[in-house]
């Protein structure tokens, strides 16, 4: 899976790291990646021609993440430009399953594999991804 | 009106400091402190009966923050006790001035006005303390 | 393993949640379910006698998340009375495994295994866990 | 001083917000206003050409905010593509004060002045704003 983070199919998004990110231990916050992944996703959507916000309400949906396992390899420290990397690595009628990284450089940060499910917003429970959604994903993965 | 914050209609509410409050400079970041503060209005509500998520739903409003006059005056640091203080110092219709503090045993951390404002949930216009709260509130005031 | 979380040595904090833990979807956020288990384990570090910024920095080192494997079943909402529980499930020289759940009532919301790494404050590099604290988590795991 | 927001000595950056800057009532938290605007002042002193995690350490100082008198005018909304503007409205040895706003295309939407304080990274007390910064601040204030 870690391949496909290579591939150009790889999405990829600037951060950079500011006194909010950090803790008293002079680094990153562990939760703050997930604040990070969490853009990145939306900026990955964007870059796909869907706009989120408006997509989730026009739909009547929201995606709500459902699983994350994440590794914390190195820590990230006040001032880092980071890059925070996405790949799609399973997509299913429900949910799909992204690949989410950071790097700084060459040197890879954290590691990340997160499941994303898709909801109706008014009685979450699990939905269909809207059809025009799940066929561009499916181009990708 | 900080003679107020001495007085016995002063509410407390105890704040400890983690991790995630902190940043790389070591102390608590400073928007935390806001933080801090909406959790003791919550409270603060609850402690005079009214359950601010409930309430809020039950009478279509929201109360939102219109004004904050905040000074920094000594920093607080990982796993510090605090104590969060809150006095009622204005009371109108559609909106109340709270003396809000931060301390560490004796020492005065933090101190804020803040301008809390009653609005409508759907328009988010301006709306009327409603008046079961208004009372209760009078009686602090 | 979950089997764990139901015995007499599960610790158990309590969290409330306040408008800043929530999101425009009207559920706390999903990164915030990190900062409500790393007060758990501050909590239940004080627990055993041990404060944990006094501890880390008398010893020279800090604990930090090397892993997180996090499911989110349920969400939280604005004014939920939560608990927070941790057992320790695996303890070794350098790191330790807890099993991390957030509750409401008799509800599960968020299971997760957290992995905890000593390293030395300075270098980042792995260090034993301090043999007095190793000894009391000898105790209960 | 809001005129001085309209002068081509205003620096602007962009902010987009995301589900982690939102809360349950559809809008940017009000504490997140001042994460908005720390990553302003970071991003402002880069365009001068001070990298501020590099000249903090290099200098043994750092920048601590010592006031904030925020309004809040207009609430921002998930997905929404705000301006944050700075300009430098008074400038001393060891203080500074600059005026932020948030603007979304041309509705202001949060106005505040902000006083920060240039202290000695290890004692916390005053200490004078480093000369080249010095300076190149006087230039514009």
């Amino acid at each position: 899976m870690k391949a496909a983070a290579q591939t150009r199919e790889t999405f990829r998004f600037p951060i950079r790291v500011y006194y909010e990110d950090t803790d008293a231990a002079g680094v990153v916050y562990y939760a703050n990646y997930l604040r990070y992944m969490e853009r990145t996703r939306t900026e990955w959507l964007g870059s796909l021609g869907f706009d989120l916000a408006t997509f989730e309400r026009g739909h009547g949906i929201a995606f709500v993440v459902h699983r994350v396992a994440i590794e914390y390899r190195l820590p990230a420290r006040l001032g880092d430009r980071l890059d925070a990397t996405l790949a799609l690595v399973e997509l299913r009628r429900v949910r799909m399953v992204a690949l989410q990284q950071v790097w700084r450089d060459a040197e890879m940060l954290t590691d990340a594999l997160v499941t994303v499910a898709c909801i109706d917003r008014t009685t979450f429970r699990p939905a269909r991804i809207p059809p025009m959604l799940h066929r561009r994903l499916e181009a990708l993965a």
